[in-house]
């Protein structure tokens, strides 16, 4: 998918949601087997009932990895899913993956040629030649850590370097060298709104993946007010506060109607702060 | 396995050789299928040929996710034939994980109770709730990134701090208060045999997984003269150069002949350079 499909969607839904398809077996609803079938059903009925609200799909590997071959079975049907009945959403794999260069272009190939996504969520630890092999693919996107929502973002993001600015200011100056804003964006968290606007005056133009709003505690309206350029340039994603909304009968339901009241926020911020 | 287990091996064996099982379908030998299949049947023949001169294995997780599901159960199997054939030697899944804490619990469960291995490689970018999740398992261990042995390790990992030192000594640094030497150990590249030094005056005791050597250009000798302690506290990998050093027919028998002329040269560091 190209940059300009995806803001066109945008505009078209409304919407800048990214849905998190955390979808962890043990925390299934109780009607749902625990197991890699339950799990496809399970992203099946929730992508049919937030799909009119979401322009983008975020499955984390880990939760397929977690159950063996059949959970990777389980993944690659619900990618296939969406492109076959969704095709005008994104479909972002949460892997962050990164490793030398011959390795990477390995994970290359199972995530856009093997699962057929269109964006992996990458690692920056290991430098250029561990992200070059994921951009190769036309109309496929790297997404990179640069500044995460976790508290042990302190421990290394933050700190700071002789030659200016902390390493995840030098991870976004750097990487730019490697990708124009056609095929790269950036995992932003939101709990520290306030540092989206350091980070826009680094990379203005290139697509935010921001999580960490809702269940980890970020603010919608702050991410915003300070990450909003007049193309949008953000991707919010929720997971838990919308796929496990409720573990009744009805989870696909409320499911629709959290995606829905996110999707009535956003439209109000494109209005504000994109003039969309 | 523990700690005084992997280092009885290494003095039984005599040796600290680590085989890189990088087993991408496409690169088998022309008489072997090159699918899921091939490459399980292949790995069983690397195995079987190198097991007496190696005290560990380490598959690359891209190799087999290249292949999908598929790819995941020759994974699965191949682990499962080293536990049932040579459970003395160590398993590393080289998968170089990492992210928030749930999701690290996750890909914990992936490796640890799913596939079974003994170790994974992590990357250290998102801190001390990525890499925890981990730690929490008796006798496994957590591999963590400090120095890569690729080109771009120079882009962030050898950036100077304010607090002093380079990212990956920090790294170091940071990272023992979360583990002792019984459960983590750390990736540090052979292709600048110099840098070990330094790593030695940080992590004296630790084990350090070594790649790079052979095909990537680091010189065993130097890694041994180094990074060695009275202990070994070394683990070598080499991946390709024993492998695919022949394409032929012999392929497992030339494989086998290339881990021994490894483990020779290491049964004469281990005396020279660890008294061992």
């Amino acid at each position: 998918m190209n940059r300009q499909k995806l803001i066109s969607e945008i505009r078209r839904k409304r919407s800048f949601l990214c849905v998190g398809l955390d979808s962890d077996p043990l925390k299934l609803p109780a009607h749902i087997a625990q197991d890699s079938d339950g799990v496809l059903a399970f992203n099946k009925a929730i992508i049919d009932a937030t799909a009119p609200y979401a322009v983008a799909y975020k499955p984390n590997a880990a939760f397929y990895e977690a159950m063996g071959s059949k959970g990777i079975e389980a993944l690659e049907a619900t990618v296939a899913y969406l492109q076959n009945h969704y095709p005008e959403c994104m479909v972002i794999l949460d892997a962050k993956r990164g490793d030398i260069g011959n390795t990477s272009g390995l994970y290359a190939r199972a995530a856009f040629d093997q699962m057929g996504v269109d964006a992996i969520t990458v690692a920056p630890y290991m430098g250029i030649d561990s992200v070059e092999p994921f951009l190769g693919y036309p109309e496929k996107w790297v997404v990179l850590l640069a500044l995460t929502s976790n508290s042990g973002s302190s421990d290394f993001q933050q700190l700071d370097l002789i030659e200016g600015g902390k390493l995840y200011e030098q991870v976004l100056r750097t990487s730019q060298k490697w990708a124009t804003k056609e095929s790269m964006m950036y995992v932003v968290g939101a709990t520290r709104a306030e540092f989206l606007e350091d980070v826009r005056k680094i990379v203005p133009d290139h697509f935010l993946l921001v999580p960490g709003v809702g269940a980890q505690g970020g603010s919608l309206e702050e991410v915003s007010k300070y990450g909003m350029t007049p193309e949008c340039g953000l991707l919010v994603n929720s997971s838990r506060g919308i796929i496990f909304a409720s573990q009744g009968e009805d989870f696909a339901e409320v499911a629709g109607a959290k995606a829905r009241e996110l999707q009535e926020e956003m439209s109000g911020y494109l209005s504000q702060y994109a003039g969309i």
